[in-house]
């Protein structure tokens, strides 16, 4: 049985994201979705709040369940029984970035490897960074989010 | 069941193709290692050549199986029901012809999903062209590829 | 008014280069597409195949007009009163020749200036040579090139 | 009438920029610079001051105006039917972020098109932020920004 | 006489800082250890604690010193006759950045180079960020960093 | 000592090459350029036709030699008493590819180093294969190489 998690910061998730977890369902037989604590930004959306869209978002895949995670994600793969770590790979940048980090994962652990997804075109400029900026400026982000996160974004905004 | 495709030249065989080999066969319930003819590329050793060597170095694999093919990889793919082509990633250069290339085969059938592998650190270096034009300068290839392909390298250039 | 070029070698025309066509169309006041001698590049189709193709793709456009010139590009820019040169980009790999090449040209004739407008995502994966190989191969490009153009391509194939 | 934007934070306006505007005012009818308001940078000097800056600067140049923006600039394009965004790329890394912008802005507004124009080599090092930490250091910023901005730099750190 | 400075900002030190220390006192007569002051990045270690570590770490090496410096480094290399910046590089990301610098530096003493030295790939992930993040969530850092410095990490978090 | 190659295919030498020994003959104590066989490339002008320039161009400098050498870079260097291989780098796309060799020169004999220069940005867009492409077209090439070289090509298209 091959297991894999998909860590991310979903902050919040996008139809990116949920375009790399339906991808992932079909591929592996067991796909855990990890919402990873990273203390290096800055957060919209609790923990909490996000593992709850996650779930509801997800909650027709039955190979698919979502998780909370405030350690090394290796930590939580080994736990897990999953050897695979899941990334999706937008353009070069999203590359270096994520090759440095899977190549010092791998060292924590050489059981555990990533393996890159690459995005499809469609999704490449859906970002989360740039949906909450888009949001603020009251730009449109219907077709980069499903409809929950849409309506999840706009309370932030007017509260 | 997954089932993966690691497509490629393999002329010759490097210790990074055996890597790749080695940590997709314990990723995937099935591995088939398949010689793709590439017209853009001059060979060194025939398809059967290197059919031979792959099958030679890899039989301690269960899962393992080497295969010749000269139309496209997609095909291959859904002819024997795998719907992953494997590809290791050295680096930056490595991943923009990687990517181009797997967006086109996602195209040609979406059932169908790259995944990239980075490559271990000490395999960045191992390229098919480059040992082929060490070894015409009478390099040292000996830490590159396996003992049976540095042989057949030098009957090459002997001959 | 503004008068760009779009250079290009254009062997086939694509459903990229018509994109690059339509929108450069609508920014500058006139747009000559030139169909320049590359001689690094093997070619499928003869200049004049190409022109023909061009002309049929952009008749309907009153604005565009279609030439064969086998000089330097800004000579071509300088004898027609052009002083832009629009060129499109899908990617990094793009950017770094065409960077290069713009400067190499704002060198000869410091009045010229070359634009890049970024390929939509669709048609990112959309590259003449990749058509033709695909095409040796049998794989559909109906979705990457003009109707017209992938009888051509069969054509040649056929022939 | 083809009638662009410049977008941009300039703090402070650099000789890199005076060069794209310069450029600019000759390859279009129109030429609006707009100072936009970035949330994500510090500013050294207020909206007001780089507006006067560059209004000084371009005083000059008939087919060129400055204007403060604090919303999204598509939407100070449509408004101001301008259809197009100028900006100049140094290197890879600029056009790896403009590219994603680009993209962004125009599946906001398909009518709108980003136009990158290659920076000329001798302002390929001139970047806001890096003139400031030179000042700061009392470096020799003098070949990097016009004379009033070096001044009003020196200001900005002496008090 | 060659004399280079190798500046960076040490905060800790790493097996791959003391890799380019071990490498380049032995390409240079002279090699100056430079713990430079960067106002843009937090820091662990305070400039006297990195100096310190970095002195026991070098103190085999005859022609290697340890200094600190908080203004422009090529006024350091001006200072002590040292015509050479020695600056390691992992990848393209690294280069990208390091490039910018070395030509800014260039363009304020054109006397003063910077010549950039491959890390060997086995450090290619060592990283002193990473490192403290790592260190953080409790994970191995022990092959990253030599031992008193990984004994003074663990210091600092325990506090 | 510090005793430095600098390797090259030199078809022809170009303003850019000069610079970097130029530049070179100041960083080390004795430089050797050293006329490398590359066969992946075609050639313009003879080995002996490349060192004949050379010498010419560099015979005001005391410590530059010029060489031809057919073998592995790295012997050259070990039989030389050579630890530094010195190269040029202008963009990006160089570093990725000087990258990859040095990390390979550096597996043959890990007591030879590479050493890369940035190119200054004058000599960004010098490449001897456009000057050639450029040449053949008639474009003016005298900025690019010095005036001896510039005839030489010019006797090459002429004949």
């Amino acid at each position: 049985m091959t297991s894999a998690v998909f860590p991310g910061t979903f902050d919040p998730p996008t139809n990116g994201h949920l375009n790399i977890i339906d991808r992932g369902s079909k591929l592996f037989d067991k796909l855990d979705v990890v919402v990873a604590f990273n203390p290096n930004k800055s957060h919209l959306f609790s923990p909490e709040e996000r593992l709850e869209l996650l779930r509801e978002l997800t909650k027709d895949y039955k190979n698919v369940t979502v998780h909370l995670w405030d350690k090394l994600i290796v930590e939580y793969a080994e736990k897990n029984n999953a050897n695979i770590l899941l990334r999706g790979i937008r353009n070069t940048n999203d590359f270096a970035y994520e090759f440095d980090l899977s190549l010092l994962n791998h060292s924590l652990d050489s059981k555990i490897e990533t393996l890159f997804l690459p995005t499809e075109a469609k999704y490449g400029i859906v970002r989360s960074s740039s949906i909450k900026e888009l949001a603020k400026f009251g730009g449109d982000i219907s077709g980069m989010v499903p409809k929950i996160v849409e309506e999840a974004i706009k309370s932030k905004y007017k509260g």
